[in-house]
């Protein structure tokens, strides 16, 4: 070892999914939106002259928080964005959950929560989701130094309703409670409505899934404007220009287009449903997912091995080692057809295991 | 004051140049080129499929990265990228700089550097520049955590040679040296040459002045893979997936057309040079920059004053008040045309002034 490593922070970083890039796969690996952005993405992507790339972006990206608080109907005081959501709770964390105190998160759910609190050194404890994948709520009731959970929770699906959140809030006026809403257009109940109520309440969502823009880095956080305001302290600290000219310009053509938004999250939801039903015929249990994806066990055959049959016919999905989850695949929900195509492999694989 | 703001990191932000939006304005105020992105960006951008926006972009960034190594004649290990290079500066910062003792960096010098190591609670020193600012290296022969300085130096524009730059690099193999070389392109000379030699040296660059792209925000370090797999580790642990699909897009087309990127550097040296002598003329002294832009101060006429008097005719130059910096006005340098109109704008108002 050199001497200078004796200064360098030392973590052990979050595996993002595997990013496959074969012809005809089929990928429900990383619950990426299967139907391309609205028709403006491409339109105000193709309208940037390329002589304004020489210059710096809005380092306020005021056009599109703009958009994005009329959207969600706050003020644009109460909007922060960022370079996807894992960035906008990367900025959260260091900004919000500074204190002594372990923060609490579940013990089953985003795996990039403890990363983030190991890397800026944040204590925390995680409370165990009960048998059926939910988070019991008494458990964020106790002493904390901030909260943080996904809802819906991945890669469970399992959402709270919005009564539960709610009093998880309200339990905790003294430390900042962050909901993660990743999932939330694909059927759980917004907490954004809250903000106003509640000033130690802070939502984020995303644009890379209900909003078919997983490449550009689009992420938001809804919440009281001194809680925006602090976390834009630790933003202009970090760096001032986070959101490049092309990312405004197709964030704002998103957000716009509230129709294409509202018939791509129906479809999803759509093919959900029938994939459950597909799902539970052939032999898988879940719980009750409100996500673009389904976390389910079948009831003979090993999730790992299932993994794996379905990687050599160049179907994706995730499989996340470890004693409660290392017996559920987290199936993204594609297009009808894909999941058509997946039920299929499925039922014709498990019917040859039997044999 | 709430509870929960017991918990909140406090920082005081850096404050980016102003990015006024006049018609006919004269931008001379955050050192961008004055001249578009290479002609391929544009076709690189046109050639983006809408539809593969909604799915997640490389996070190891392979193309960019490999585009970047073999321009700069290292291994693609040797390379790590950002959003801009205040990303990867704040990457480096916070994986680097991570012992007890404090860190060095001057005086004068890029104004984001104390904000980052307050950011991050980094204790730091800063050695004072000479009577003409220049950077004493003696003053970096001491015990120290870590050091940083920009090459050439902002807002001075003052270089130093890479005889001296490999001496602080030699003196301090126990801790890592950055060396920030966003101006480098326009004259000085990279140390990119030194980090086979020494594996404590991280090089810094940007996409953003000598590729007029600061829209598309991109940023690279070259060092030692050892260094460079450090930074990636807490990238990794900050946000998986920084570079969108268009930026890696338009960054590969950018690096691969070195002629264009030499002729307008040269183009832009031509300009400065030129500006210089018409500067002296007109009673203005300055350092010899090596820089996009000049550090100047006026024989009798504040250059608070002459800030006010250029902003009214809508030319934008930045000032930073100050005891040392506060009789400079730091004119990033244009097209020639833009640089007439400033050259011509001060003879008439300085005259006026006489009278």
């Amino acid at each position: 070892m050199q001497t200078w490593e004796a200064n360098v922070r030392r973590v052990v970083p979050y595996t993002p999914g595997e990013q496959p890039d074969h012809q005809d796969m089929i990928k429900l690996n990383t619950n990426e939106n299967p139907y391309p952005p609205a028709p403006g993405v491409c339109k105000a992507l193709s309208g940037i002259e390329p002589e304004s790339l020489r210059l710096y972006p809005d380092p306020a990206a005021d056009d599109l928080v703009k958009a994005i608080a009329e959207a969600c109907g706050v003020k644009k005081q109460q909007v922060f964005v960022g370079v996807g959501s894992d960035d906008v709770l990367a900025m959260s964390f260091l900004t919000f959950f500074n204190g002594k105190k372990p923060i609490l998160f579940p013990d089953i759910t985003y795996s990039f929560y403890d990363v983030w609190a190991e890397l800026f050194r944040i204590p925390y404890e995680r409370p165990v989701l009960d048998e059926h994948f939910h988070i019991k709520k008494e458990d964020y009731f106790r002493e904390n130094g901030g909260i943080i959970f996904p809802n819906p929770n991945a890669p469970t699906g399992v959402a709270l309703s919005l009564a539960d959140v709610e009093e998880i809030v309200a339990h905790n006026r003294e430390v900042v409670v962050i909901v993660d809403e990743a999932y939330v257009d694909f059927g759980a109940q917004s907490a954004v409505s809250l903000v106003d109520k509640y000033d130690n309440l802070l939502v984020v969502q995303t644009f890379s899934k209900s909003r078919s823009m997983a490449g550009m880095r689009i992420g938001f956080a809804i919440g009281d404007s001194k809680l925006i305001s602090y976390l834009n302290d630790v933003k202009y600290s970090f760096n001032s220009y986070t959101m490049d000219t092309t990312a405004l310009a197709a964030g704002v053509a998103a957000v716009k287009d509230r129709e294409y938004f509202d018939g791509t999250c129906r479809k999803i939801i759509e093919t959900r449903e029938w994939t459950k039903k597909e799902l539970k015929k052939l032999g898988f249990s879940f719980e009750d997912s409100m996500a673009n994806f389904i976390f389910a066990s079948h009831e003979s055959c090993p999730a790992e091995k299932l993994f794996q049959a379905l990687r050599e016919h160049h179907i994706y999905v995730r499989y996340f080692p470890g004693k409660r989850t290392g017996n559920h695949l987290r199936i993204t929900i594609g297009t009808q057809k894909e999941m058509e195509v997946l039920t299929e492999f499925l039922r014709n694989y498990l019917n040859e295991q039997k044999i």
